[in-house]
């Protein structure tokens, strides 16, 4: 697969359009049909391309877990005051390195309608908390999906849960995409299914005026009177472009379809787009969770501490991997020993953590030292080092010990953060800051709310939210 | 300032060149001297437009330091073996994550040859080895700037200094720059100062057939016959790029000219090419060198060790800032304090490592134990944990004890790494990798050898050899 940008075709030397519609939607995941539906919403005529032969995407295979808040009916219900302000402020400082305050002001300030309007598209949420962890498999759906309650987080902003799981027992991104993608036809958008599109059209002024579809060998034109929405995934399964833009993340295993191949933002950059971001990932270690793990050390190659063991794993995945060579293991003992949400390794385990240590091939005494020391500081119930929580400090006591690990085929799972350069409002934006006219971008294809920091539920909340506003302005 | 790419001006709307040249190249600073004469050198006629009122640019105020190796003469007569083979396993694996290692081999390749040429243009070098540092402030030559002889390089190839200074008791760049800005006329090649540019003219094609200039409110126009290379420096001056790219770095001093404007990146992703590893910057702690400071213990607001402390001073600041937040001291006791070369605060003293520690308000006993435990292999002459080198692991045994760090003023320094994306032979390259044609780059401009480590005297050597390659490839 290519990971270069794609070429564009000169609408002069297109013989004729087999197809046409004002808004020409690509890729027909949680972001597509957001669009495509909003799109269609203001009465215009909607045409969604999708390669594969029925629509979903990556979003359909997920958890279905949205991040919303700023006081969502089932905040409310379930008694956790939450503000836009709270959440703004929250999302800024762990969204960072440099997030786009722009888009996660827009978001914050409209997270409650957006919520009602997925509720309107038949969207079932049950007003439930579920406190055990992060990613709720019975049917409820309220929890804390980030950092909030972490240090230092928690003193940043008023903690509230935001994740909002869709209703099913188990992952739930078939539900929500059931439900949006029955949408679609229902708000009037036509849907071309085992349609490949990899070319944009342009007219003299580098204008986006349609697509060009590949069937069977031959070529065909869609003619986009007012705009093209790429919404084609993120480029994780595509090695050649995470080689040039995201090495890192090459130790990592790719989490997402086939389709997520960055064929969008390819597309993009072929017709002048800039793509920004583009070495962040969502970094989910192996043995983070279920959440009893935070009552566990994780540690590095030295047997040293680097992070509150409660951050939620996308931090301590993001740690892991850009500041630690990927080279770490939580220990854990017998009481908190259990079995990992993903596969993971008993790198090594001791009758003691001398042995351990020696297992590990840690320096000498180093591990000992790192454990003597949280064990005092839980016997006092202080984290004077990380402040993790003091829910998740209780000493390691009861041998055996174990340490948890990667293995060959039990690595970190990724997926890509950067995209196209998009206003919030989706049109999408040239190196210079000048918006592509006809060009709309939403979802992973373009660099959202998460410029390195992530938090679950961010990805189908970009999607949705950023796709809705996307197709909007293209029909506009 | 701005931080958006440079418009460009269609051919078709110039009035009239007022200027011709077969190459034109903009900015004489060491990437720009170099292209001029080895474009001359082939006979071309050359033409360089610098916006301040002489050349020399950021490479005439800096060390006067080149990184060089696989066997130079100098290398050669102070007993130090060195091969290119070497040199290119060292520079990989130290240039990374994802080094470009067609530049590396390029580089390394001909890297006795370049040495020579720099001979022939009369730049000096004493043949002499400066064991007490890593800038030779003497009028000293070869002297360790990497970290070839820390671990885990120092097993991964075998090491030999390669920092060559130029001859000068002090700082050399002006002697270097002296020479080359000498050769720029020698070789037939003709300097405007005091001009100003910031706009490339393109053809109907997307060529780079010239540059438009700014005098006095009025605008002329050089036409380039055969190409443009841009070589105006790097881009740490421009706070808005820094923000929008490499917001990390925003909490350190950038150094460099004003000119480093990022006004040749602007210039160039203005005509369609691509900027690579934006995010990367050099970045010296204030504290750690001279060299003496090494036996000393790097700590982060923890109170633990991520580092062996003989690591080049790149090395260090990198992991400082990209991982820890830049909230690192230096643990010194009084047999090892001493001035630090670049300006930097002593943050607490003690009489103890516990009053040191409490000072500091780094959790108690964290650093007694990091402390205690360093001393421990020191005393036994294997620092277990980091593999710092036995000669500078002494225990800190003799109080007080300071702790050196960061204050308002006193910052890390840093300067940019990532730039235009270019071919080894200098032309510059489309996110699709195409080549745009009449379009060169090298120097602080283009993304070079290092694309995130860094070891000092490669700036110079990216500079003129890459420059060299420029020139000599814009004239063909």
């Amino acid at each position: 697969m290519s990971g270069r940008p794609s070429d564009v075709r000169d609408a002069a030397d297109v013989p004729r359009w087999h197809e046409e519609a004002e808004v020409v939607v690509v890729g027909l995941g949680a972001a597509g049909s957001s669009a495509a539906i909003e799109a269609a919403a203001t009465g215009a005529d909607v045409l969604v391309l999708e390669c594969a032969s029925g629509g979903g995407g990556t979003s359909a295979t997920s958890h279905g877990q949205l991040y919303l808040g700023g006081g969502t009916s089932i905040q409310k219900a379930c008694g956790f005051e939450d503000s836009p302000e709270e959440m703004f402020k929250y999302l800024v400082a762990s969204c960072g390195p440099g997030p786009d305050e722009e888009k996660i002001r827009l978001f914050c300030e409209h997270s409650v309608e957006h919520f009602n309007w997925l509720v309107g598209k038949g969207v079932p949420f049950k007003e439930s908390y579920f406190a055990e962890g992060t990613d709720p498999m019975t049917d409820d759906c309220l929890s804390y999906t980030g950092n909030e309650l972490a240090h230092p987080w928690c003193e940043i902003a008023r903690p509230a849960p935001r994740g909002h799981t869709v209703r099913q027992q188990g992952p739930s991104g078939g539900v929500l995409m059931q439900q949006l993608l029955g949408a679609v036809p229902d708000a009037g958008a036509r849907v071309l299914p085992d349609t490949h599109c990899e070319t944009l059209v342009v007219d003299r002024e580098r204008a986006v005026v349609g697509v060009v579809v590949r069937t069977l060998g031959e070529e065909r034109f869609v003619r986009a009177v007012r705009g093209v929405v790429l919404t084609t995934g993120g480029f994780i399964q595509n090695s050649e472009m995470v080689a040039r833009y995201a090495p890192l993340l090459l130790q990592c295993t790719p989490v997402g379809c086939d389709t997520d191949d960055g064929s969008g933002i390819r597309m993009g950059v072929g017709a002048g787009a800039d793509a920004i971001r583009m070495e962040a990932g969502l970094v989910v270690l192996p043995f983070v969770s279920p959440v009893g793990l935070r009552r566990g050390v994780l540690v590095n190659r030295q047997g040293l501490r680097f992070v509150n063991e409660d951050v939620y794993q996308a931090r301590a995945g993001e740690l892991a991997v850009y500041g630690q060579g990927d080279d770490v293991f939580l220990i854990v003992d017998d009481t908190i020993f259990e079995r990992t949400d993903l596969p993971s390794v008993v790198a090594a385990v001791g009758a003691d953590v001398a042995e351990l240590e020696a297992e590990l091939e840690i320096p000498y005494g180093s591990l000992q030292a790192t454990i003597r020391r949280y064990n005092e500081d839980a016997e006092r119930g202080e984290d004077l080092l990380f402040h993790k929580a003091p829910e998740y400090l209780t000493p390691l006591a009861n041998p055996p010990y174990a340490a948890l690990g990667c293995g060959e085929s039990e690595r970190c799972t990724t997926f890509s953060l950067g995209g196209l350069h998009t206003r919030p409002s989706g049109e999408v934006l040239t190196p210079d800051g000048r918006e592509i006219a006809g060009l709309y971008a939403a979802g992973a294809t373009a660099s959202g709310l998460a410029a390195q920091g992530y938090n679950s539920g961010i990805s189908l909340s970009d999607a949705t939210f950023f796709g809705r506003q996307a197709g909007a302005q293209a029909a506009r």
